[in-house]
């Protein structure tokens, strides 16, 4: 029988507490990034449930671009990986909440970069093409943080424009299950490079947790990104951030979910973008038909009529889908007695 | 060289013009509703360029599902088709713009339903499963004019919920080029079934004219739509609709575009979405090139960082995905000298 | 209840009979011609069930490239078809059975091409790509009617090498259901560019009659061809040929099937592959289950064991797999009693 | 500049040597099994570039299905896999050569089984549907060492079937680049779960060497499979082998490859289907083109007219294809200098 606590784990409330959260600080030196999410570190740093982390990440390339004639080859790896961290009582068939709570754009520069076997209008490694590669190219957005915008300057002519920021993590996961190890390219059950506009100020995050302590990531910071990310970057940078972790003790999720005030969320990482979709929607159907009580049929026909499909991105090896529905929509969300 | 007038087709001052239009009404009889997209039938109403047509279009079931007991098998065919309108002086290499000026909901109440063989997550006609099939399912949807809702009436419950109507044509679109003719349920090239909320009021649809008089079709009214249109069907309603139409002279374009005030958008649609992605994107670049003046790397470095996508469906034999930019990223349109 | 011929159809034996058959001899003149499969042509000359048909056809480009020097601007259109065949009989609802009896190349060259926007691993008009074009190209082969082998001679080096004679013919199929018209491109559920090594000498196709007289379509012959066609042609030839017609009267099939003495075939054809793939496997679990009797479940079971797939092409607008099982695994065939 | 032992690599002389080769005999306590390709182990043995390995493999089921009324939950994991042997002398940027000598089935017993969740034409976890999922079913093989087959045995009905034996490794792989771990499941650059029939006597596969000592696996035994293994299992047996390991410095390659006197083979293995063929190719036309010395283009239009195509399997995470051309379509093996 589910507890009261494992329903309430997905209500924006599930944070709500009476104590003062305790605050973690850390920040990362080059040598602890890691490049895979993975269990086999030692954590950096050991969380309670309800603590607060306070801690910044390096942009994808490490921090390595700076200045223009830099190039890609000088990055030390892609999306090098603040973390991970233990969380204290998550065990594999629990769930793990972090909700976000603050991420600053840290520094004044972002960057963008066309890379030869990236992007989802070019041959790319897993979708390769014997035509002329695409040259690699890269793009200099300054930061103004009294306006919160990003400035895009074409290469080849002289135009410009503002884009407004909405920094996210394009990586936030933890330890993939059966004992795997995976790239800091790839997003997949156990969340990683989702490149979700959704892992912004606002929403609580879900993952499943698949080993002892869960074992946090976070990197990749985003100061805006348009849907698809089809050049195969955002405007990359660094950030800081504040985040709040809590374990749901017996509540057992298959895929990433997103929550906040107005809407549930799940997340579908595969190819072709079909399977991503098919995993976004069963899942959010089974989200409504079990925690809101509408039978899978009657959920699946209101979802055809109300729901929200943002397609994050089409250049990582795995895509990504979020599925949405606004909970004004849904009936009253199901309190089931733990008794 | 191209013309002014070419370039201009792209602008929302493209409709404005001196004269009053002229206005041509015409109501189908159940006998002059069509089946596919194709240039063999005799028009049923012949246009100028700068002519308003006032037209209405029967539900995707041809009106035939009215009470609980009714069936998907009394349905007379899938998404019947009012017209073919013949556009005088459109000739193949020119594009149709069709301008909707105005569409209501012709009626009092919508239908939902779920038909084996139809739906992103239950097995199709084109992605079979031996699976058992889910049941056929119709709901339907009370629709409230004074403050422009229908409601949801849950089949195994007692939830009920009020959804906002946007109503648009679910179909509409060209008589396909090469000579085919393409069933009702199918969205290509020629535009047809592509599930679009952008064909509604506000909005210019740009088509390319593949046959003498482009041959207009309208039909496939929906109420309101989720994205991706996940069990099949929208809330499905016949339509009265005033759309505005013109020839683009010597323009060609490949594939359906829209455009309002403040976007472009253009159309791909075919399998995997990743393809339909591919095509909208590479033709959201080409205008950006082409009338913008941004050189395709730059566009396509830009569109990485502010594109908007909108996955209309993926359920019908071809998925259709819009790839939009809001203007204000844009530079100036290009306003070319025709001498 | 199904009748002795309707099962009698999937058997080698369907063809034999104890009168002579009747020959009918068709040779089309340029302007003959058809470039979509289509129910609304005037028949080119009319068969009857157990008649020979004797005809040819030019090769892909319309015999139009001769030459080194030529390009394929100077087709008048791809695949130009022979046809249409009506057969006298033959109603919705019914099959049409073509035995292939004879295929010679007509001819002592054949063309082989790279098309930009056409290819299994170049950038392509429904998967594009920003990537640089391929450039076209052309290969000549002469063919050797003593040794029956067509020779590749390397644009770029001195290498050349022979290749054995496969002859089949690239398209063939009906009209399409539901009033379509589908271009000489494609292929789908009534068959058409199948490229379909399997349309050779020694094979039945099976056809689903969409319309009265089944309107058969034979063109775009191949010399020989490998697996998926990945460049985008075979070594393309104009034919000679002798097939075979019969009408199975109520006998209902969804997609095109091959039959020989040793295997029975089904054809699924659409994108991705996986969907291809997933028609033509339902459709086989289904065959075998509906006339050897074998439970679906295992039948599936079976295949996973001893099934054969032959992905026939990656190029043209919907991609063709053919999913097989030799006889000799099966049971015997049912001979259902017609009473 | 490339070596002569570099293109000796991919000819099946590769192997042929002078003195005798030794040998190294392991197998594995049930305790020593692994669940991930990853190079986190300690080796079980280490091996010398040119030594030969007897060793033996547990089924897929680690060995744990015995008779009727067993079910999948008594397996203790997927895909138990034997090793990982180190071989010496293997570094990052090398190639490993593993010829497959012996493969005998080491028992009287195979298994098949659907599981809910795994196959081609049913709901999966990575194509998931809302229809109710297959039943799960088990099928036991009986393998007769005398005739070389295995036999078929209906579950709904009293058909029996003998099927030849072709023993293969459903599991030959590598530990993975970029420092990941993936289970046992997965098929991709490091090989793994590739399901390839070509992973049998007389072939040499041929991997990418990501770490040092390259960490060879083995495993998934198969006494038959048919292509595509669409129902999800082969005939799962346990086996006895011998294979000989070589390094071949300096050769990097980027996919797995199979060679033997008549072929050589490319693999690539992700979704959809058609991003697994283009891998495939674009790695044989570039193989063709590096040792062979075509032209791509060439190289391109000879696969469009002799290439094969083996789709192995449609039902791990990712989908594995097999290109493939004879080797008496291509011109002489270029022999480099290595002066």
């Amino acid at each position: 029988m589910k507890s009261v606590f494992a329903v309430l784990l997905f209500t924006a409330v599930s944070f709500a507490q009476t104590e003062q959260p305790r605050v973690v600080r850390y920040s990362p030196k080059p040598n602890d990034l890691k490049y895979t999410y993975s269990a086999s570190y030692t954590p950096v740093a050991r969380l309670k449930s309800g603590d607060i982390l306070e801690t910044n990440t390096v942009d994808c390339f490490g921090n390595a671009i700076k200045k223009p004639g830099d190039t890609l080859s000088m990055a030390p790896g892609d999306n090098p990986l603040t973390g991970p961290f233990y969380i204290e009582g998550a065990e594999p068939g629990d769930t793990l909440a972090v909700k976000i709570l603050d991420i600053q754009v840290d520094g004044n520069q972002g960057i963008g970069a066309l890379a030869p076997g990236f992007g989802a209008i070019n041959a790319t490694n897993y979708t390769p093409m014997i035509n002329p590669p695409i040259p690699e190219k890269i793009w200099f957005y300054p930061i103004d943080h009294t306006t919160n915008t990003a400035t895009f300057q074409a290469l080849d002519s002289k135009f410009t424009v503002k884009i407004p920021l909405h920094p996210f993590f394009g990586c936030i996961g933890v330890a993939p299950a059966g004992g795997e190890a995976r790239s800091s390219v790839v997003p997949e059950a156990f969340g990683g490079n989702m490149d979700s506009p959704e892992a912004s100020v606002g929403n609580t995050v879900y993952f499943p947790v698949n080993t002892p302590g869960a074992m946090l990531f976070l990197g990749d910071g985003h100061a805006a990104m348009g849907d698809g990310e089809v050049a195969g970057t955002a405007i990359e940078v660094p950030l800081r951030s504040r985040v709040q972790v809590r374990v749901i003790k017996g509540k057992k999720i298959n895929w990433p979910r997103f929550e906040n005030d107005d809407y549930i969320m799940t997340v579908g990482a595969y190819r072709p973008v079909d399977d991503a979709l098919r995993i976004a929607f069963t899942e959010l159907v089974g989200w409504i038909h079990n925690d809101y009580g509408l039978s899978e049929l009657d959920a699946y026909e209101l979802l055809s009529k109300v729901a929200e499909i943002h397609l994050n991105e089409m250049v990582d090896p795995n895509y990504v889908v979020v599925a949405k529905i606004n909970k004004k929509f849904l009936p009253a969300l199901i309190v089931k007695s733990s008794k």
